[in-house]
């Protein structure tokens, strides 16, 4: 293979991106990557990548480098041009510009940005297509060097990048889908299962939304939030062996009742221990009803026994308990229980936990409703 | 780009490849395509894919291509061959062997197959990985032509090819993963609303198994398939609805009864359709308890007007319910239930479902528990 200084390996550049798309989450890494690598593989100032939006009609900037925080407003503009909608997007086909003042194409057409905001001279465009449609725009702006011109190789290296940013957005697109249609499915039997209890409509839900904002304040990587949200929204299905009666009592139960109560976590470990990998779930579930001190239940359970995502539920729980009306009193205002959360510290809660809980409560009140 | 006729362009190969690599659930034809790429570009009679087992151990043969059948159940041998297991798996480096008679790595080493039946005398090897493990190994072998020797470059391509099929693999598995994890969830959940009712313990699960066996007879497609088994897994799943006292009951329900035990295809819906795409699966739950002559619930929907996955469920959900004892009968036997859903052709339902429940019942007994 040629290898002269001037030219660049494609084979090198494309074994290098195509090692990095390994998983079909890492979506972002693959676009810096392809972009990085395309404007330095071609010698220009700029990269950028577009995507179309569901209706497969405008273009919206993704990612782009280069490109100085001014620009990168103007450079969002580029997606509405008509010249790159019509011959990347309806053709399909690649555009090269080496001068975009003279090149007959914009002869006449208003450009979408002025030039003096965003020197854009010339570029170099590929579509990026996905099963004959195309889903997005790979750009690259500005030659640099003596004779400023993107060539016939530049096409065929930016054809080729494309190519696999196309591919591993639709690897992507599937996970993600499989993934929404996984929750959206839980959430709806889990749905069902807190319609058996009129006190808590909508409950698991909102203690899955809290799990995952005070997971997020701990710094918990992806992986954990994902078995966090499964977990909390899977904590009361247990509740779907406790007899309905029990459940809608709108009194306060007798200590035989109580007890009775005081099975779900263990039910919903059982109904929740043939899912495949269930012990990364199965924990959050059976402990969200332990308590820091050791008080809780079923296993009393003390201080970092107790998993974290147990820790993590009852705090949610809790807040979420104390929030709503229930059969025996009215509902509390957040203030008042996120005080009385903060009061358990130590007691019913890890102090650790509550620190993540203050940090979210404060920085995103939306979470919490406040 | 040097392009001389003896070179193969590598580039061009690693993009063909790239393009097939299009999505995770085409691991088979990703491996075709890899193992008939580089078995031409390299110019040799065979090339083959192993894979390793859950305990990254053993090599398995997955796909072959270039063998007799006769040489195929030899070539399997390979992937327990030691040199092949020390360099690959355990030290994660290729290798090249152009003369297996002379090799210094094979003397005084006994071959897992006979040299007369599987001639095998040369071979390029490549190891997959994965997140730095090894999870299984890409072999050319026998290079044609009037050199017969694998070049440094041929372990380039081979290599390239390699990391190919690493990331489809694990594409595939991040897929299948959570796919598995969404399957044995909801069963899960199924298994509990089944468990309410003490007459029917792993009847959805069952009812899954035969609605996809019938599904398959009839030579639907796999997404259809999925949503057939998704929908007949969720069918009853409405029952979360009706009152436990009326799901036990041991006698025939009054007519009143019977009435509120008809919502709970209605209510299935309800409970389903903020599924995501719920429109796939709903229909199914909605019409399993509709008739082929019309005189079925909840809607006397009639013939074709019924979806195909409501007639498939139908059969299989009358199949499954009749060879269970029930609260006022024993379980018929199989044959007997078979020959009662068989006659109700044309009237409870549809008679091309019925052909294929046939097909299925006679090819697949295991799946009838025959």
């Amino acid at each position: 293979m040629n290898n002269s200084p001037k030219e660049y390996d494609s084979t090198k550049i494309l074994l290098k991106v195509s090692n990095v798309i390994s998983s079909p989450l890492n979506l972002k890494k693959i676009c810096e990557l392809v972009l990085r690598e395309s404007q330095r593989a071609l010698g220009a100032d700029h990269a950028s990548l577009f995507l179309t939006d569901d209706n497969h009609k405008h273009l919206i900037l993704e990612q782009a480098r280069g490109f100085t925080k001014d620009e990168i407003g103007n450079i969002k503009l580029l997606g509405s041009w008509e010249v790159i909608n019509l011959q990347l997007v309806k053709r399909q086909k690649p555009l090269i510009v080496n001068n975009v003042n003279s090149n007959f194409l914009f002869k006449g057409k208003r450009l979408p940005f002025s030039r003096e905001k965003l020197p854009v001279s010339s570029f170099i465009a590929a579509p990026l297509v996905k099963e004959r449609e195309v889903i997005g725009v790979l750009i690259v702006s500005n030659k640099k060097g003596s004779r400023h011109i993107f060539k016939k190789e530049d096409m065929r290296l930016i054809m080729a990048l494309s190519n696999h940013v196309a591919i591993a957005l639709l690897n992507a697109k599937l996970y993600q889908d499989l993934r929404e249609l996984f929750i959206s499915t839980i959430k709806s039997l889990v749905r069902a299962v807190d319609a058996k209890d009129p006190y808590t409509g909508g409950h698991s839900e909102r203690v899955m939304k809290y799990s995952i904002a005070i997971g997020k304040a701990m710094r918990l990587d992806d992986v954990r939030l994902e078995n966090l949200g499964l977990s909390s929204l899977l904590h009361d299905v247990g509740k779907i062996g406790i007899e309905e009666e029990l459940l809608s009592k709108p009194l306060k139960l007798s200590s035989r009742e109580e007890k009775q109560m005081m099975l779900h976590p263990s039910i919903g470990v059982k109904i929740v221990e043939t899912i495949k990998d269930a012990q990364k779930i199965i924990l959050g579930i059976k402990e969200h009803h332990e308590r820091f001190d050791g008080k809780g239940y079923p296993c009393r359970l003390k201080g970092n026994a107790i998993s974290l995502e147990g820790r993590i539920i009852a705090v949610a729980d809790t807040f979420d308990a104390l929030t709503t009306d229930r059969p025996y009193r009215n509902g509390h205002s957040k203030n008042k229980a996120f005080l009385e959360i903060r009061r358990a510290s130590h007691k019913q809660f890890d102090p650790s936990v509550i620190r993540a809980f203050i940090i979210s409560y404060a920085k995103q009140p939306d979470i919490w409703n406040v």
